[in-house]
């Protein structure tokens, strides 16, 4: 199943080293202006090569729009793309044909599916998230009109972690430094942990903490669709993350429902809020107009540039040492990532909602 | 959406105070002997009122199948069920007709739906979760004709933690207790902690941890629906859940990739399998044919037997003192919803794996 | 897949001779007032015994709801009911145990799910036909509040056809005799053929039509959910239909495009309408405004009363003769059932519409 | 919704006068070697500019697979493909900006989405099937190792009707003329009559027939999947088509049960067969094993070259005459089409049988 959402449904194809990998996005709203600049500063964002920090392989990574958009705005048709491969080093991969790295999906997938595109790890590469990005850009353009806004960060890499939550920080900071983590000096010092672990032929991992601003109450399904759970599935379905946590999720397990429950008050308005937000934003699985703000858990990247025992197709153990361009710390190039997929899933719920009354 | 799966399908219904709860199994593999006393079995874990630590409402919560099965076997058509609601006390939440408790779902099903059956909670109640039990012992009675095991258990309950992992416990002995934890010594602070707790009209959460033995190779997609990500969904639907990990999750984020990763080793047999399992038994996305292993974090459960601060309808700042039977922990009754929920992601992987070649 | 629609969707269970037949009603608007006599009137429109002309079978068929509705109105939460089987006659099949019947679903289902409920058809029953006029009966309550109307009838009967097309009826009229013909003496003539074929032990097959009036433009999708293909697809899921067509279906085969177009007009009020409607009211698989008209094609029933060969389970040649109660035509009975899935496909595509702009 | 199936899924994308027309095929069977030039054939049976019957566009619609495919074979990950868009004229549908042309979707689109690509009728063009060939394509790739074929033919013409039914023709012969009808004789006089009709800027319509051989007993489901549900909503879902009917359909309404049934028989291999076909091949909407075998009606291609009158944007009054290069009858291209569709929803049923047992 390579589609994502109900209504809003992303679906895409493509590996690491074919002509090209790209997507279908259906259900896409229709009449809204196509901001194509920003679509390619998200596909920028998360581009290998941005700062010493990444991969140095250089992938221009331009996505070209096929379908749906007609006169600069979008028709509500399917809307085609394709971001061709370039700059691939097939070669690199040259010894992975006979061989399983470890950690990676080679083995998995050459039992699942009798066949395997070594290159680059074929499907399992992270270039898979480039489709990604392009429908959260999409769905993005949306949210903005609906006042709703998603930013992410780079909230741990290895033990250093961020001490305060995100009201304590202006995420827009984030984007001046390469780690993407909104204190200068935390993201200077995480810096040079990545630095140093990738001097080792090591990685290391970390965890992303992501806010949703100006949500409206409601979206979210009561049973099987309780929007943690499409959130959840969602940042879980990106490549290395390990889990996944909203509101005090597994923090505040020593607390009591006294200290955890969020209080009804007056909202000064005549409506309606909640004295604090433990619960993330989320209640019985649905938005109650509080920020929505969870964590996800990276674990460190599998490819390393150390010898590694493993064994060969044949079942024979061998050793195998990662040839060619790789990082370190996917956390700095997987925020976009975990953007788009939250805005996907928000602007799905928000279409959904609107078949709820007559 | 009400309904949970691809190829085995469990479609719920019901509220906490209304007439019954039920659902519609549809998939289910065709000639499977119902061993409808293993049903029954898991519901009678579910149920209230098993001992002091759980709830005092006693409900009988019998199973009635519909349809689907002839002569004791499945025909492969749907199996509908129904399971009545007994016992309810209505009137114990007559005051909450106008009243929005605190970190319930009472406010934004009113906001999303307009309407709202505030008896019990209505659909957000837990009852929701007998169908899921329901379903979740169909789909075992296919696992364990492939040999699939899936045993929950608690594994912290506030502060109290079990300090091994699953390889240190025999874990049948969780049934032994209340608590459902594999060392009768913890499940005894474990239940002291829940006494005391009770006794001040407050509540506390944990973590359930489960293990899948006997799991084959191949099960999960490669981009949307790995199946960390379907366990991570299905785990994140039940009521009070707020965290999913698995593998090393959110515990090894300080270790670097030559620590994490799983490296291949011939297995003796031809074939080949990991030194270790760090990954979870889970890589790229499908099942690697270790045992696979999560855990999951649940909130204080929100009703409480203290007066806390609320708003009514019309906005107005009131208190409320929930009054009835409720649990102060749920872990107890929750061991067995997250086996049945990771049977039927488990069965529904299995089923869809078969389409994979022609 | 026992489940119909997208965001209105019925997925219902039940054989003929099990405990129930039932379903769950997800999607359905909330606020929405349940008229339950309504809704009984539907389901005894379909009821057998209602006339000398269909089965002498007694069935009170009385829908019970089980949730999503709350002090008479629907909640939004998915509304479960069921429908007893009562008054079966099981030792009727008995002799069908290890045989075949000619034409039915018999040999098919045993293939393919190597077992089989062969009392009355089991799954295969036309009871499976209750839950569609359930649900039917649900999306109508819907329909009526958008001005949206559904109207089937009897119009061929074996060669006696009513020769002109809807508007030259008043389709109110066909509730005024047992085969729902809007012509009384058309009605009568089809009534005697009926009567004539069922004394033969025989029976007969027909076409029903359908005219939707009131619906707004816009319902239906560009390519694979256009609005004839998902209303074709409805139809055909009925027992014993063989045929669908709309506008000038299969009639119009000798006419030239220039005949078969229909112009443009302005309608007087500022608006647009067309000169002719020979597309049926659909124009690209969408609603235009215009009345939607369409042709089910039903074949005669596969139960006879009289001796046919067939072969038993062991391959070897046999006859069989029915016993029992049957109707000799099915069409004044699948009158609301072609009604009730009409119902639900408009309301699915008026519920999606809703998702078209932000 | 622009995807079609539920294992085997096309998922289509494209404008007639956009980038490119494409998808995504997602289920397809691992291990499968792709025969491009089988693709690439069914492509020229669906090309514009084949003989001088149908329209004079010259487009070469060269399919540019882009993932899926390694090393000759499929891997089982999804097969994006496009088919770039070439040797349009635009300029030709300048003068459909505002206005609606008659019998075509523009007014419908714009009402319902309230934009409109005015340009060879956008999304609505029957240039989209160009993907529906390439997905049937590769679903015929996996069927013919399987055993089964599917040969749809052009069965009528305006009043010109092939007399016999499949059985009396070589199918293979329909390839040898330009209207892809296998008697010779008959295909000749069809000829003359597009060519007549042609000539007076008018359209015309017919029958295409189909006709599946080899089908194992067991595809379909039994209630709102049945085999004949799917093939219907299949068929109604490509451009122009009005009705369709498989076994006897809307032709043996005057006959009884007794003439219409089909006697099981010992197929003398110590299988069981029916001494008659006139189910065509589907019982309770599952395949039995006989030739399955339905017709399509399409209607009169829309364009005329001929003034119309019609109604522009601002609801004036106008008339309208198409320029450019357009088919007169579009059922020699459709056969392809007709062949596709049907292709994927066998392999669609064949694969979710698989399903049905551990």
């Amino acid at each position: 199943m390579n589609t994502f959402g109900k209504i809003f449904r992303l679906t895409t194809f493509g590996e690491s080293h074919g002509e090209a990998v790209g997507g279908v996005v259906d259900g896409m709203p229709a009449g809204i202006a196509i901001d194509a600049e920003f679509v390619q500063r998200q596909l920028d964002r998360r581009r290998p090569g941005q700062s010493l920090l990444t991969t140095a392989r250089k992938e221009a990574d331009r996505v070209e729009f096929l379908s749906g958009i007609f006169e600069g705005k979008t028709t509500g048709h399917p809307i085609g793309f394709i971001v061709r491969n370039e700059n691939q080093h097939s070669q690199d991969y040259e010894n992975m044909r006979d061989v399983f790295r470890p950690s990676h999906a080679d083995y998995t997938y050459s039992q699942k599916y009798g066949v395997r595109d070594h290159r680059g790890g074929g499907r399992s590469s992270a270039r898979e998230t480039i489709c990604r990005v392009v429908g959260g850009a999409l769905a993005m353009l949306c949210l903005r009109q609906l006042g709703i806004s998603v930013e992410a960060y780079t909230q741990q890499v290895g033990h250093i972690a961020l001490p305060g939550d995100y009201t304590d920080y202006d995420l827009s900071q984030r984007e001046l430094n390469p780690v993407r983590c909104p204190d200068a000096k935390v993201a200077e010092q995480m810096g040079e942990l990545i630095w140093q672990v990738k001097g080792e032929g090591d990685t290391i991992g970390g965890v992303i903490a992501c806010v949703v601003k100006g949500c409206p109450v409601g979206l979210g399904d009561p049973s099987f669709g309780k929007l943690h759970a499409l959130l959840g599935a969602a940042m879980l379905s990106i490549n290395a993350v390990k889990g996944f946590e909203y509101g005090r999720g597994f923090q505040g397990l020593h607390e009591r429902g006294s200290q955890q429950n969020d209080c009804f008050i007056p909202d000064g308005q005549g409506g309606i809020t909640t004295s604090s937000n433990r619960s993330g934003g989320i209640q019985g699985g649905i938005s109650n107009g509080r920020d929505i703000y969870f964590r996800v858990a990276f674990k460190p990247v599998a490819t390393l540039l150390m010898e590694q025992t493993t064994v060969d197709k044949a079942g024979n153990a061998t050793t195998l040492r990662a040839r060619g361009r790789h990082d370190a710390c996917v956390l700095p190039r997987a925020v976009p990532i975990v953007e788009a997929m939250t805005a996907m899933v928000l602007l799905d719920c928000y279409l959904r909602n609107k078949t709820i009354s007559l």
